[in-house]
């Protein structure tokens, strides 16, 4: 069942999975669990902030027109603590001991702050020793108006954000939903978790990585499987997991050996987006998309595996949400030799560092595709050309940071 | 009870905490739910990795000895698949058809790829056109031998880690408990989150932030109340929480008025750290230890409580975890106007971007310490140097990068 297959360019392969038409759903949640959510529409201040005139110093409230001819005492009608209010007209000569943040008289003009008063030898007196510039009083609606916006649509909440929102008393926000991801793993060599280690096997490391790559990028995995290399029994589980989700992300049985069943698959598919890219590690990456629904299929290779998903899921799973991807793509020096060379772009596993204002990166390890050790440090993919020599230590090239690390 | 204060550099307040000792405890956790966890010892290999010769293409296990004479018919003995072994003996014109990932016959010297042979008339056969340089077998132990560190002790782990992790069979890993840590917003002012709005009255804001800010740090929040401005259930609030957590952060309640009463309890305290920082928002800010604990009283004004966090508990709760803080300290160019001038460093919530290798600020919104409504999309502070003329557009000052924003 050997196919020829076509292969296309990381950009063309990134474009197509970028054009996928998504539908987006929404729910409402507690603020309480709503870090790092997507606000799905625009939050409206239901008042002022601050919602009334405040104090912006410990001091003495008095009148604007008493603000003169200092050093000179006052009557202390009596104290505003933080969150009392005060009702009682402001004559001149009167002053308010009141708090910082505390609710300033309708009426007064200023709040002298304390450093700027003594006691007066009548206890129910103070003395004003001078003026100061500001009134260190801040108005209503300062901050925000009643009814602007306070936070937009497609905001990433953060902690500072959930902070404005609880100020307004907003309890619930509506996000857009995660999008559910299937993770299907294929391979007879794959043991079980609890499973001894033998010869001709290994262990399923893909797939306890790829549910936390898509959890940290802001997908949900409720599925997730191995299987071994049985035709049927990967046909009705793609089918059913196809059914149920947005996006199965599947790894391995994608070569080209006698196994390719997600291959076989994908050629059947409503629309085969592609099932070769010219790019090292992975070229055999294939997606697909059958009723709505994204088939991504990853090599079973752990590197590429890897580089797969920053590849092509993480924009993904972020544009679900709105968002564009949190990888970031920066200009950088090859800093160590790579003395390989290929006829496909390699993107190779690196470690970045920045320093005068430049990044550097540093090939991490051995960087062979089948290898694990390096996927931990692994800070930055780079870009090797294809080329028939190799590339320069020193040579700038294009990088892309990986979130989270 | 208007106490004076001496005011400490930023630098020496960031010392001072940094120079608390810390006690640090372990745990054992399940791999799936390590992700971002700090481990507390290396971790070894306990076995070779890969642990069997494998093939790295599909194709054909040939002897050494047999790589030549091209275009050649060898007999196809049988087939490998991945997860299977092969303990016959090859002899020379013997072929094996193997998938990638397999395990490789002891005496295969060589897999030649499927696309480098085609069928041959008789079925039993296979004729290998050519030869290849590499011998696309990756033998035991090539990316990790038996006994080698594979992780070791203070990495997070993340998704790439726990790949590793679980390719070596292991499910679970020691790791740095989380500081257990307590929250406590002071002010009668604060209203309940179910609570109708009211003038003189705000709701908690700091609590929500404060919460998020710790779990995103790598801390546990497991107590978190607001209290009214009384002396005597502020103290022994404090006195319970102190006793069971390694940090206890309050808000408000240290202004230099007649409510400072976590002033009052730090004075009292086995080690006044600092009740003064020559900074901007946020100069109240105070910390002490108590019976190894840690109290950081962080001003109840919401723009200095954040800031504050930054500045002093980001790096403690990531010390506890053995790692560094997140936040990137970097040079940037003030690129709007900012026209204010104070006697003490400010502190001020920007955005950054990064442009031809040069990051470049922009003051976030007005700025006042009271306002709300920059903290969700602020994403650096920058210093501007306390100063009696503001700083000019373009000069060049220090900015930290906060994380995950």
């Amino acid at each position: 069942m050997l196919t020829r297959r076509t292969p296309i360019s990381v950009a063309d392969a990134q474009e197509k999975i970028n054009a996928i038409p998504l539908k987006t759903e929404t729910e409402v949640v507690a603020l309480t669990s709503a870090n790092h959510r997507i606000l799905a529409e625009d939050v409206h201040a239901p008042y002022d902030y601050p919602h009334f005139r405040r104090a912006g110093m410990d001091g003495y409230a008095i009148l604007a027109s008493d603000d003169h001819d200092y050093p000179r005492e006052f009557t202390v009608r009596g104290e505003i603590q933080a969150g009392a209010t005060w009702d009682t007209p402001l004559h001149s000569g009167d002053a308010v001991r009141i708090m910082t943040g505390a609710y300033v008289p309708e009426d007064a003009g200023k709040v002298i702050r304390i450093e700027k008063t003594r006691p007066a030898d009548d206890q129910t007196k103070v003395q004003i020793i001078t003026t100061e510039e500001k009134s260190n009083i801040t108005e209503a609606g300062t901050d925000v108006k009643n009814g602007d916006i306070i936070l937009p649509k497609n905001q990433e909440l953060n902690p500072g954000g959930l902070a404005v929102l609880t100020a307004f008393g907003v309890q619930a926000v509506k996000v857009y939903k995660k999008p559910r991801i299937a993770i299907i793993a294929t391979g007879t060599e794959l043991l079980a978790a609890n499973d001894q280690i033998e010869p001709g096997k290994i262990f399923n490391s893909n797939g306890i990585m790829l549910k936390n790559l898509v959890e940290e990028t802001g997908g949900v995995v409720d599925f997730e499987t191995q299987l071994p290399d049985d035709a049927a029994l990967i046909k009705q589980t793609l089918e059913e997991q196809m059914a149920t989700h947005e996006i199965v992300i599947t790894d391995g049985g994608v070569s080209v050996g006698d196994f390719d069943y997600i291959g076989d698959e994908a050629r059947k598919a409503d629309q085969l987006l592609f099932n070769k890219i010219k790019q090292r590690p992975g070229s055999v990456t294939t997606a697909f998309v059958q009723n709505n629904t994204l088939v991504m299929a990853l090599s079973g290779n752990p590197g590429a595996c890897f580089t797969g998903f920053y590849l092509y899921m993480e924009p993904l799973i972020r544009r679900y949400q709105h968002q564009s991807s949190r990888i970031k793509h920066v200009r950088a020096i090859l800093a160590a030799p790579y003395n390989k060379t290929n006829g496909f772009d390699r993107y190779l596993r690196c470690t970045y560092e920045f320093k005068n204002n430049q990044f550097y990166v540093y090939p991490n390890g051995i960087n062979r595709s089948g290898s694990l050790a390096n996927l931990q440090t692994t800070t930055c993919l780079a870009l090797i050309p294809h080329s028939t020599t190799p590339m320069k230590v020193g040579t700038e090239t294009d990088a892309w940071l990986l979130p989270f690390k």
